[in-house]
């Protein structure tokens, strides 16, 4: 299926997207679900997370804000959508900044079968044990080596890796997908990147986890050049883009889609 | 009083509105008690809650994203506010999804007097036990029967039962008001029901439960009109919410708010 | 240094601001921090906010959503900036309105060498122990003794006092600077006070106390100005802010800046 058809199939099913994510996100990442088409659904109550995510069509686990309960629910939930079979989609931000954010992290992907990891170059970098500094959850490692970088992370992590930067690489360890849409002001704007994993579960709900994150990644990136288009700077870039998210044609998706082999 | 005089009277009294809500609408709840003309203000530390709640215009409690000890604080505030005469409005986002859920609105309506529960058809229903589905929080139940329904549930419950949908329904259980301003996008952004009940807990703050209910519902529908005006999408027409808002003159809502029997 | 020559060092060494605040502003200081062009992190967990303020530029204190977890981790982290040498900035938002928040912000004054107190003049009052009456963190008290309450707020608390209203007032007890820019519509969107903190937090990390409070918000005032340009209102307004703080170029801070001894 194209990204377009993908895109078409979320709107009609709908899925449910359990989502246990950063403070600093949660409506970012909500707006974002809801105007792509699919159904957003926080929670992270050690007693209803189980619950929630059984009836999920994905789970995304966003480790930006953590705390102690919040762990022990992601664990309970990411077990939960493993044994109803809804893929679970990491997003590491700020792995490698402190102990907590990597030990964290590790243990996720060392208890729940994780499908998709959807992190900036640093952060991958750090979770697949190359060498990096990561400075803030803003920041972006050089991403020269991207293809290589997501090969061997989801080699070493048994998962799909997801790199986002400049250029966006999706990896299962054979396959490596370009992704090359997408606009500077992406990066001006909190949160961008919990978005895209935000939108990798919406995608996963419905395709393979390669092709999911990296229609994901495309769909973001056309909806953030049509953002672009009218916006003065980050706030109204902000705003355009769920605009452009809720607008987006399947069409127009797959004319302007820049995703290859890499 | 119409609802554009309560208007008038919010803005000079500008009561001061507790909200223990979720993280998700936090921002959004703030803004949109602000743009309409009260104070907003969060607290729901164990600590903290009876003496905020002792000197609020109204508390709203909304159990979107619950954990153990919020829950203990939403219990202490609904008393504190009780003791000092101050209505309490509980938005029950995703009763029936989840046990923690169900039992968490059940037991503040067992230990808190609450004058208005805002909630959409499916919540509702769930609550007040009639059968019902609930698909994430977005998802509203066909409101065919909702004056009923409305009825139904302000009896079973002994509150101001205020039913938002395609056609809002308030009802004390003898008059049932049906409220049918508002356009579609309301539906595409995320935490336009918990602005509905924090807007809520503003106008029960100077009016009586049912038209204080009402009311709320009228002027989120006409400034969802006019926010709809000049909209490319949810994320123009989040922003222009606020203006709408704000912008609202009394004698238009008059003119503009359709509420009648049902 | 001027507030633009500022401004300008601020994005080239892009230091990382380490906010540590309320689940209601979160995305809103993270945004603003991200548009003047520094980097956002927010860590709360007891578990790691050592390690992050060790190795950030300066950590924005703000307790408008407390609890008890959180007032540890605020603690902790103070004295880790503190140990680092990296400036503490403390909002101490509805300060006066619980026991909680009052006795919370006297004890960061206490265990944590604070460089900057940005609250309004009823909060700065009321930590300072001159008579206030505090109504939701949205009121302002009259400010008439504005510089002065700065003035006497700077030497009882040992800080850098800066007191935000219609005319903003900063002082370390000797120098007193009244910053005048800024527009009416500031005051109807949340949080902008808490990003005033969050901005105060991005300058001292590159500039002194007393000139970094004061051009944090000159530059505020004067990105106020721009994003009420085209605003309809405070939804439109909060978006144009970000675009305002982004395109800001130092020779227009400096040429439009209004500071003067007071």
């Amino acid at each position: 299926m194209t990204a377009g058809e993908l895109l078409r199939e979320l709107r009609e099913r709908r899925p449910l997207i359990h989502q246990i994510t950063n403070y600093v996100v949660m409506n970012e990442t909500a707006n974002a679900t809801l105007a792509l088409g699919a159904l957003p659904v926080m929670a992270h109550a050690i007693e209803e997370v189980e619950e929630m995510a059984s009836v999920a069509g994905a789970l995304v686990l966003n480790i930006g804000t953590l705390s102690k309960h919040w762990i022990d629910s992601m664990l309970l939930a990411g077990k939960a959508a493993n044994a109803a079979g809804a893929p679970v989609v990491l997003d590491p931000v700020g792995v490698g900044a402190t102990r907590l954010r990597t030990e964290t992290a590790k243990r996720i992907l060392d208890e729940v079968d994780v499908a998709v990891v959807r992190g900036n170059a640093a952060e991958t970098a750090s979770l697949a044990g190359v060498e990096a500094e990561i400075r803030g959850v803003e920041s972006i490692g050089a991403a020269a080596e991207g293809a290589e970088l997501a090969r061997k992370a989801a080699r070493t992590l048994g998962v799909v890796a997801s790199v986002t930067g400049p250029t966006d690489f999706v990896s299962d360890g054979q396959r490596t997908l370009a992704v090359s849409n997408g606009d500077p002001l992406l990066g001006t704007v909190s949160g961008t990147g919990c978005m895209s994993s935000a939108r990798t579960g919406c995608f996963v709900a419905v395709a393979p986890p390669l092709e999911g994150a990296a229609f994901a990644l495309a769909v973001f990136g056309v909806a953030g050049d049509d953002a672009a288009r009218d916006a003065k700077g980050p706030g109204t870039f902000h705003a355009n883009l769920y605009d452009a998210l809720y607008n987006l044609e399947p069409p127009t998706l797959d004319r302007r889609a820049r995703i290859n082999e890499a």
